[in-house]
């Protein structure tokens, strides 16, 4: 039950922002689990400004772990702190917001977003998945300051996995938006649907993607969103991968979906494009090759995942 | 690429909570679409009643549909009323929270939450799928009655898909809780693991879930779960069905894990039982005859649809 028939055994294992390998113990946190952290010698810390990760920058290389005596410059908000967890070696990892500018020109500092830290591979895989629990974290303890019941202060508990209303008790929980990002493909398997937003870089085309909607279930928020955005029927949807993308907090779960139709009625607001690609336009899309100087998602982006596993099954097939 | 090895094509279509065929458009909605559905002659209204479902009980019959004039000694809610969307007839649906209590005794009038209608099948799927939609959004909408971010008053938009701050005008969304849920085979696929929480129903054994965290995938949460609840190591993990479970309003994400290891470490806090049972012991369970009289959840569960699937997994490879 576990042959799975496709070019990887574990797709998920090859996406972006899936690397960490911390040990979280999110549950039985004893209330100080942050200060005592910090008092362990071998703690590092990650910087926060404004949503986007420090790194110290010195020659050609970035570090994005900070010593607790090396944070002081950057003004940072102790009381904000949450605790990650603890590496293999013991090594606790804490993320704290800081208060120094992003913007500002510093020659030993750079700061960068979740997007450009993958796009342009600034650090390592396990740091880039260390990056995304910390960031899905302090953006939901921010956007949860207040309790939604009564509208009255809450607290941090559990080192920011848990918020408790100081007034009603109610606690609150981390939040993790599942949302489905699909290929569909024609019924020979030999085409693909991709679309262009608005606001996606110069050249790009992508997989579809929405929000999974309260009382349904994958397979059927593939459907919906692929008929809402391109009028194409989908019928068998096969689940592929799954990746953290935290911008802010989803789980992308990607799927491959088969077409039942093929005439394209495009959500003009959500998307300035939508066609159907043959295998050879997609490859030289990935390829950078392609006549009309378009493009498809960096490596580390699961739509990427499900675009290389679809032009590469074929040859994957016959090897078998 | 199709081509899924399992005894049903599309086993999310076998589950509980997923049979809803409305369309919601939940995009695009005039701020006036709950007055506007409201209007209809042909508008239907499932009427909550501290988060029980209140259906007309005549005779034998058990129905949950409520025309507006049906609605006054209920005592509704106008004000949080919700669009659901229209049947393919353009028969608007709406959720409403009433204020009559569920716990008075009442001849024409049941009450029931949403375990106990999956449980005695006490609606039929196209409803049991509306009653997920509609109860986990008033759920929401009613936890998110002020802005987690300076605390002032919201305002519900979009007939109930959105809200508003009042004061400093964030946006909220629906959320929907990515949950894994995983049958644990071992290596030969022969036993399954089950755990037993202190406060499932009498003798029940289910699989093992728990909360996808912030920064991982969904195969990650698999095996991290497993572990912590068990002690056992899971090494591949597939994918094969999930559910909407409208108890808040969760996505339940059911996988099986393929066991690197046997001896069980239970997580005593979690579980006050989980053992390793064959197939014959599992079979047994489903009908109802086994020696310890235990059992497993009803068939409209995920984790019946995980564990029969895994019972029948054999019979059905040889048959094809």
């Amino acid at each position: 039950m576990f042959d799975v028939l496709s070019p990887h055994s574990e797709p998920s294992s090859l996406v972006a922002f899936a690397g960490s390998r911390i040990d979280r113990q999110s549950e039985n946190r004893p209330e100080d689990c942050v200060e005592q952290a910090l008092r362990r010698d071998n703690v590092h810390l990650f910087a926060f400004a404004r949503g986007r990760l420090a790194m110290k920058h010195e020659e050609q290389i970035l570090d994005p772990l900070f010593a607790p005596h090396e944070m002081i410059d950057l003004e940072p908000d102790w009381e904000s702190a949450i605790l990650l967890g603890y590496e293999k070696t013991g090594e606790p990892r804490i993320a704290v917001p800081v208060g120094i500018d992003p913007d500002a020109a510093l020659d030993h500092l750079k700061f960068a977003d979740g997007r450009t830290l993958m796009r342009e591979s600034l650090i390592g895989e396990t740091l880039l998945g260390e990056f995304a629990q910390a960031s899905s974290l302090l953006t939901w303890n921010r956007s949860t300051r207040h309790c939604g019941r009564c509208g009255a202060e809450t607290r941090m508990e559990a080192g920011g996995y848990r918020r408790r209303c100081l007034s009603c008790d109610t606690q609150f929980f981390p939040r993790t938006d599942p949302v489905v990002i699909m290929l569909t493909v024609d019924a020979e398997g030999d085409r693909a649907l991709l679309g262009r937003s608005p606001h996606f870089n110069p050249g790009m085309y992508s997989c579809l993607a929405g929000f999974v909607e309260p009382g349904e279930t994958i397979e059927q928020a593939v459907r919906r969103e692929t008929f809402e955005e391109s009028g194409i029927e989908v019928g068998a949807v096969r689940y592929h991968a799954s990746q953290p993308w935290p911008m802010p907090h989803s789980l992308m779960i990607g799927c491959y979906g088969r077409a039942e139709s093929l005439d394209i009625a495009r959500d003009e607001a959500e998307l300035e494009d939508c066609r159907w690609f043959s295998r050879a336009d997609v490859r030289a899309m990935i390829e950078g090759t392609h006549a009309e100087d378009i493009n498809v998602p960096v490596s580390g982006a699961i739509a990427y995942r499900l675009i290389q596993d679809w032009v590469d099954w074929p040859e994957w097939e016959e090897k078998r």
